[in-house]
């Protein structure tokens, strides 16, 4: 709490020291809940998000209109509005989260030990996982649903400007949690739109675990600083794709396209391309019209630019830029040194690529890069819990620190060690 | 920094920026180099340290002298000293961790998603590493060659009281590294005795990716409240063994005589025991006199003490304390229920053990007990990273985040993803 402290503060400040001490009673069940039961409240879940869409829908429209009178952007009202395609598809993510493997009380690596005890490690839930988010109200469902599978009790903060749609969102896990018989407490929104809300929940180490802060940079940075326990964050999304000379065109060409532009928005998409001076006329040559066609401003190095008249001079801060827009960074470089330097000096270290033929290069590409995602002639744009077969993900961490790249499930538990002996004493 | 900085602060600060510069410079060559030289460099680190044990004397005597003047404890007076013995067992432990698998570069779950990418996982280091500690310059060696073996750059910061010990230490781990043709800085000792140093090391997120601090409470709790990178620590460490009315009782006897007595000063050692109430009196018959005789006063319940008059009341405070010493903490519980709620109230999720010859109840208790180490029929004192075949540790992590129980060679390291195709792009 900051040192002017109102009434209402403390009031928030003792309503999430309830909601906390809920968690953490819920959390303790939660741990130990058969797979069967979690498995149940998510299909429970699913069942009434479809069978109460009505009232979703009701409640949606009401931010909706608030949004509206409040004048939020286009795109924000897009991601807060709900329709039945995208309750359908929260609904099919209740069904996906059941179906993946439950990870909790897996163990592995046991062994026996010289001094004859057995040791293993036996995979365990974080305890209470905190959510910061904001706008799309499917992220509530989404990140419950992996937080209950996981083991996790939840608390999640959504946009204030979809707190209805939130609300009714929880009342549908609430009633699905209850008739699977676990606690209803597993999963609880954050009712208040109050601000304040967030820094007390952030100061709880004691009741929430880890906090996953999803939205812009100024909400990561906020939550960075102010958070009292560990953060799986995502800052930048500055990805490369590295075009070597021994690339097989074709896939160098379709590559560098696909990742630029699948689309413009997401944290994957490549920012910057570099080519290798000896490839890059036959690269560009092809490259250039496909992006200017396709509405891509380009802004690239002075050599590129002694090429073609229509790419626009690229600023340092230009490659530091993460643009989530059609403008594309472009350098070229001499080699794979050069390459890897430029990745390791304006990268964001979340996700790059090299497009080659040539094993060596790949391998050192592979090992030297530090990032989250490294790909050798693969599309940035792949980089994401669906498609690395975690069903779904919490977030994309650019951390290195416990989970790395998208997390899922196990992203969300830890491993305690386990020790069975016959009475093993230790010797001096 | 604080708010009143003086010359000298902003002089230290300023050091070790360059300090912190020069180990990210250096953990960048460590990450890929090869198993081979790194093995080297502890080899030749282990060469130094026995070929140069007179300079190591000396150092040391230097810091044994200043010590006796400022009155420094026996205990510490003992940590503090080297002798051939010692620096023997440091150059021991070299070899040890040479011989350890290496980690870095493993790649694992390497398989092929329905999009045709194959996707796996690298394991790579987590980049520098710093450790602040006290008194015991072989934690100078045994910390720094472990992070060397992870591929990571190291930042030690030792007690003052030990400074010339640790920089002689530190002259044969720059001599070692230099001999493999690996960075000096790989390993660096920060040389000032201003604690000053502690605090700009923790405010160097950009050049430090990890905190391990060891040592007291003060200096934990100190390190966790300012550090602005992910700390590894160990808090206190409140053991439990519960005997269960279905133990075998000599194993019983021997697993709790054992886990109080073996060592009294170490963090898994039991502080606390419970004993289910239909078998209290034979266990206690037995053991009672057993720790008296050793010198262990005991502290107990009501139903305890109508049984022996040698015991004495146990405050609540008692069964929140670790004693690090001739002292135990002992309650009657009416079985398993009670015994877990009592762990889950009072432990420190360090290691807890149960005494029992009964299936069921050793699952429940493996599965329940939220603890980095939880056993069954075996000491406590069984918790630390020799004995769980990690080679060596850093530190024991009681927290859940990242690493949890001992930290060896793994809990330094974390995974990246991989992908790779040929020419693979992502469907709409």
């Amino acid at each position: 709490m900051s040192p002017a402290v109102t009434p209402i503060q403390t009031e928030i400040h003792a309503q999430m020291q309830d909601t906390g001490r809920r968690a953490r009673a819920a959390a303790r069940i939660m741990a130990t809940a058969e797979t069967r039961s979690k498995n149940q409240a998510l299909q429970e879940i699913a069942h009434r998000l479809l069978s109460g869409q009505e009232a979703l829908l009701i409640a949606n429209a009401r931010d909706l209109k608030a949004g509206a009178e409040n004048s939020l952007a286009a795109a924000l009202i897009d991601r807060l509005e709900l329709n039945r395609a995208r309750i359908q598809a929260m609904a099919d993510g209740m069904h996906e989260v059941a179906a993946l493997a439950d990870p909790v009380g897996a163990i592995t690596d046991l062994s026996f030990r010289p001094s004859g005890i057995q040791v293993g490690r036996m995979r365990v839930p974080l305890g209470v996982v905190g959510i910061i988010y904001e706008s799309r109200p499917n992220v509530t469902a989404d990140a419950a649903a992996l937080c209950l599978k996981s083991g996790n009790a939840s608390i999640l903060r959504g946009g204030s400007e979809a707190l209805h749609s939130n609300l009714a969102i929880a009342a549908c896990m609430r009633a699905g949690l209850q008739a699977a018989k676990l606690p209803e407490h597993a999963v609880q929104i954050i009712e208040t739109a109050d601000r304040a809300a967030v820094g007390a929940l952030l100061s709880m180490p004691e009741y929430v675990d880890v906090i996953v802060p999803r939205g812009g940079k100024g909400l990561i940075e906020r939550v960075s600083r102010e958070a009292r326990m560990p953060v799986i964050k995502h800052l930048d999304g500055i990805c490369h794709v590295y075009v070597d000379d021994r690339a097989d065109l074709d896939q160098a060409v379709a590559i560098a396209f696909n990742a630029k532009t699948q689309r413009y928005g997401t944290c994957n998409t490549m920012e910057c391309l570099l080519v290798a001076a000896d490839v890059a006329r036959p690269v560009l040559d092809r490259l250039v019209p496909m992006y200017l066609g396709k509405g891509v401003e380009i802004r690239g190095c002075e050599k590129s630019r002694a090429m073609f008249a229509a790419i626009k001079p690229a600023t340092e801060q230009d490659y530091h830029t993460e643009y989530l827009a059609p403008i594309l960074s472009l350098r070229i470089v001499s080699g794979l040194d050069e390459a890897i330097d430029h990745i390791e000096h304006y990268g964001s270290r979340h996700t790059d690529s090299i497009v080659t033929g040539d094993l060596i290069r790949a391998r050192r590409f592979l090992r030297e890069v530090d990032s989250s995602s490294v790909m050798v002639n693969a599309s940035t744009r792949f980089a994401d819990g669906f498609e690395y077969g975690l069903g779904a993900e919490v977030g994309i961490s650019t951390d290195k620190f416990h989970a790395r790249g998208p997390v899922g499930l196990e992203g969300l538990t830890s491993q305690k060690w386990i020790v069975l002996g016959d009475g093993h004493i230790r010797q001096p």
